[in-house]
């Protein structure tokens, strides 16, 4: 209680029926401070948002200010109301105040644009409109699964309630009745283009309504409204409400009112001044313009704090034997079942859009059906609450077809990624191997996709035995990591002696690439399903005299600078794999070949146009990607 | 007529009130057997989706039987019935039954798993569900922005209700008023995992209404109950309508009613007779069968064909003198509303998801109103209707923040892509120039995306003058084009004489590399706002006696053979860009460098990781990024 001094103990947490009057009285005067500073900060950094900022800062001031931040959390789904949320912040006593006014927007101060999660209580960067309210799912439902009593604060805009995601984030909620979690809407029928009502209108009562929630309206800048409406959110355990705060943009300074201008427009020193002085505060920002010239922050910019991922057991590899025939998606449901035989409820969960049978997932939601979230065909919001779950000491398994996963979800993916989630992507039915299902089913572009979201690791197992060492190695991974795998069944893969390459003693270790096959005039580097196709063309170059070497490379974006010397020691070397050549592995490869500044005869194999629907063989043919094919164009550039 | 010979003239296109009993027997029949061609033609391929196919058969039947496709357009959604459609189609003499039985899912032929627009009066490639909504939407606006009396019917399946694209679609239909839309919903409960009141309850009826639509319920096994309400939905001219249809998984086969299992597995041979049985169908698979083995489809994957852009005027180019400030979204701007001046209105669309000021296309909106389209925040929705409007005639351009255009997007994009639309997507704020925003809105990726989407071109512009060119540029390319810009304001780029080089007499010309500096020591590519970085360092290697020779790469997809034979000469080759250089420029470049194979001095200078929220200059300094470190890095590096 000594951190948010607003409220007496009752009030706090929304616990009293009513507001008394010196909280009523301090809760306007912060607010009214925080309006001040709102404007300060925008007007010193010469950017930002104040008129949503404002719009939203009474909601923002009891929220803040009467929850335990500890326990309970606030998703600010609306991210370029930052001014609004590190002003109360910084009025709590939680961020500093003086700095934050000072570094604003300046580069390498943890104060950014829109609202980040490496500072404290801002417990999920946004920034792109709509995701926020999946945010808030993924917390209420990480208290359910882990028995906490915690409860959850969306706080979005009207604007945004426009985009699909919501809806989903809204379903999702009544699936898992999830009565720890309150909205707040404000309500101020505005957007940057105009009307919410002339741009885009949206039912967004009716909505609610239709998705199963309780919806309760109130003036949004009216404290003792707003504390009647979360105090009832707050207490009623049996159900989920979403509060419609009616409210004004830029409320509190005459000229801001209503006016879009400055909805992403910081106001310049004149009007600054006149707003300040409607709000009777002092304008002191000279100061703070000294120490923004002057002075660099002491606070920087930190990885996001999230609770650690629990050790769990990973028992003993299962050992696939020659013979055996089996999907790697399948090798994977089942260590992954066996991971939650091994394991207390709770720490590992498994979320599946509609396709658990085909992902892996069914032997998991065997062992745990409670840990094995269905979220329908709804791929947008699954994929934000598999991030907000992996930040919660849950081991978070999003299993999908890869167009889903990556394609479909990119955007979402990006945002875990700013929020250093550690999901374990599992992407099926990659490249081309889900023949019949045709271009829109064919993910083609995965390494393309997620070469592009930094700090995610990527694995592509060569066959179940690889496979089930994968999955018992991901638990140790404390980063995001995506694992791709195909749909066809398939035998381990051997040495020359007939002997499993990734059973025995093999161990998996991320960034180490595999011999596979063994010779001097040159190598293949491939990875996943092309692998066996690589080896069947180094077998008939073989027929040639030719002997390739043939690499497996499973974390194909940790090529580094000794593999690459290694490597072009080869002089003659070839990629070969399902993927769009111009953005796979071959990119890669070329791309590393280049910056080690040696000339060497390189030629990339893989998939150039959207590929027909077929028979997973008959297509590798028709679009000339076949080993034979393959290995008499190697066999020519030798 | 004649094609659809199920009707008589009046029935057609739901004209009369009732149908007659010769009418309504013809309709059971062909519904029959298509129930058998749906089945044999999965039994033959050994794969497919039959249980949802013929859940959907009677809609399918009784909407192409009664439909003219020629003036209407029928949107199946759930691309995975393609066996249900195609059937139809091959039973109403639009597609050839014999080659359709033995051919489905061959690759090759043009049967392709996913409904394919390839096919004729298949209007939109499915797959991936939730999208189908939103072209319908494309087609009902398109009819109306070119005052064409055409109906558009979108068939979708229950399940995908879920996706939040669909909420953006439906709010969209009662924004513009698409009475000529007409949804109807295979409601069979039932999706992959189970019963969708399991795996994801969607009040399905609540949301249309909440939406604003009006719902009609039917037995949508029942082709009185289904005429009726077609009839009400095609004829009321003031209204849009959901017709939610009843029906059963796997209906008129017993052990197939309301069983997921036959969702996407065909029936073995023995299954196939006993379903045939009951339909009362001779089994005749052997035919297809022989023909499957021995020959060779007569049909092949075609192009979707779309109606021709218009040729339409674009002005001259306008000269923007040295020392003019302008964002280059701005001479976009100003480029668009002088296209929609000099033409026809209806020539040209815009759509901006609440962006306009920002992205340029106010003017246009001040010229043609009523063709800047504003969606709100509804990324996925806006980006298929785009898609679906560059297929109808209209030059389309879509204007968006980067993150939201492509990293939003991307799925939506690929299926554009699959469909060979013809979009302008114009994205603005890429790179970290809109610096204070922070990492959700730096847009570091757009190539590494685009990359991954067949067909697509790229433009990226270096200034104003470009910007003005390439704008004029665009409604002569027959594809999808992408042309990305940053946000400050800049000068026009000048020659060393101070002559803009992109004015006078440069004329555009999509995949030719300029030379905006010479010299003899080494090259540095660039391009956009990158560019005045490079042409920056440059100046300060001259100053050291190293003279390098400046590219700007408008189009950085477009390298060619003979563009990387006369680059690698130079010996040192350096890249210099704004965004990831995993995945841009650096990485593009290098490949080319490998497959060249000649060795060179090579570095790539881009992004490495998502970078701090700040002044444009301060964050490239901060991130080693400014010309003088790069100025060093070259000096050493040579």
């Amino acid at each position: 209680m000594e951190k948010y001094w607003v409220a007496s103990m009752e009030e706090f947490e929304f616990g009293a029926e009513v507001l008394t009057q010196p909280v009523l009285k301090r809760l306007r005067d912060i607010a009214n401070e925080c309006r001040g500073d709102i404007l300060k900060m925008t007007t010193i950094a010469n950017s930002g948002h104040p008129g949503g900022s404002i719009s939203s800062i009474d909601i923002y001031t009891i929220v803040y200010s009467l929850t335990d931040l500890d326990k309970d959390k606030v998703v600010v789904s609306h991210g370029h109301t930052s001014p609004g949320v590190y002003s109360i912040l910084g009025r709590l006593g939680i961020i500093d105040r003086e700095e934050l006014l000072s570094f604003f927007r300046y580069a390498g101060s943890p104060y950014e644009g829109h609202v980040e999660s490496h500072l404290p209580h801002i417990v999920w960067s946004t920034g792109n409109l709509g995701q926020g309210l999946s945010a808030g799912c993924g917390f209420a439902i990480a208290s359910k699964l882990k028995k906490k009593n915690s409860h959850t604060f969306v706080l979005m805009s009207d604007a945004e309630q426009a985009k699909g995601q919501v809806a989903e984030a809204r379903r999702f909620a009544s699936k898992f009745s999830l009565n720890n979690l309150t909205v707040v809407i404000d309500y101020n029928h505005r957007q940057i283009s105009g009307k919410i009502e002339d741009i885009m209108p949206v039912n967004i009562k009716e909505n609610y309504l239709a998705d199963g929630w309780r919806v309760l309206e109130v003036d949004g800048h009216n404290f003792e409204s707003l504390y009647e409406a979360l105090h009832t959110a707050r207490n009623d355990k049996s159900y989920h409400y979403a509060i419609l705060s009616e409210t004004v943009m830029g409320k509190g300074v005459s000229f801001m009112e209503g006016n879009v201008a400055y909805h992403g427009s910081a106001l310049s020193g004149e009007e600054l001044e006149r707003a300040l002085n409607e709000l009777g505060i002092e304008n002191d920002i000279d100061r703070f313009i000294k120490i923004r010239k002057e002075k660099e922050p002491q606070h920087f910019i930190k990885s996001p704090v999230h609770e650690l991922l629990p050790e769990i057991k990973v028992g003993t590899p299962r050992e696939y034997k020659v013979g055996e025939k089996l999907g790697n998606r399948n090798a994977f449901g089942n260590a992954l079942a066996e991971l939650g035989r091994l394991n207390e409820p709770g720490t590992i969960v498994a979320l599946d859009c509609d396709l658990a049978g085909s992902v892996g997932l069914k032997g998991f939601g065997e062992v745990y059906p409670e840990f094995l979230i269905e979220t329908g065909v709804s791929e947008h919001n699954t994929a934000t609450v598999a991030g907000v779950l992996s930040t919660q000491g849950i081991h978070t398994f999003l299993a999908d077809f890869g167009v889903f996963g990556i394609d479909e979800m990119y955007n979402q993916q990006r945002l875990n990624a700013i929020n250093g989630t550690k999901v374990r992507l599992i992407l099926t039915h990659c490249g081309i191997n889900v023949g019949e299902d045709g271009k829109t089913h064919h993910c083609i572009d995965y390494l393309g996709m997620v070469r592009n979201l930094p700090g995610f690791a990527v694995i592509i197992p060569a066959d179940i035995n690889q496979t089930d060492r994968i999955t018992r190695y991901l638990p140790k991974m404390d980063r995001n990591v995506m694992v791709v795998m195909g749909r066809v069944k398939e035998g381990v893969i051997s040495d020359l002696d007939g002997k499993p390459i990734f059973g025995g003693g093999y161990e998996f270790e991320y960034g180490k690439i595999d011999i596979i096959r063994d010779g001097n005039d040159g190598v293949i580097l491939s990875y996943g399903y092309a692998l066996r196709l690589a080896i069947e063309a180094q077998e008939i170059l073989a027929g040639f005299g030719i002997a390739l070497r043939v690499l497996n490379v499973s974390s194909p974006l940790e090529i580094g600078v000794e593999d690459v010397k290694k490597i072009v020691e080869y002089r003659n070397i070839f990629t070969y794999e399902d993927h769009l050549v111009g953005s796979g592995l071959g990119s890669i490869v070329g791309n590393h070949i280049a910056l080690n500044g040696i000339s060497v005869n390189f030629q990339s194999f893989g998939i150039t146009d959207f590929a027909p629907s077929g028979n997973v063989k008959d297509i590798f043919k028709k679009i000339g990607l076949d080993p034979e094919t393959v290995a008499n164009r190697i066999k020519e550039k030798i």
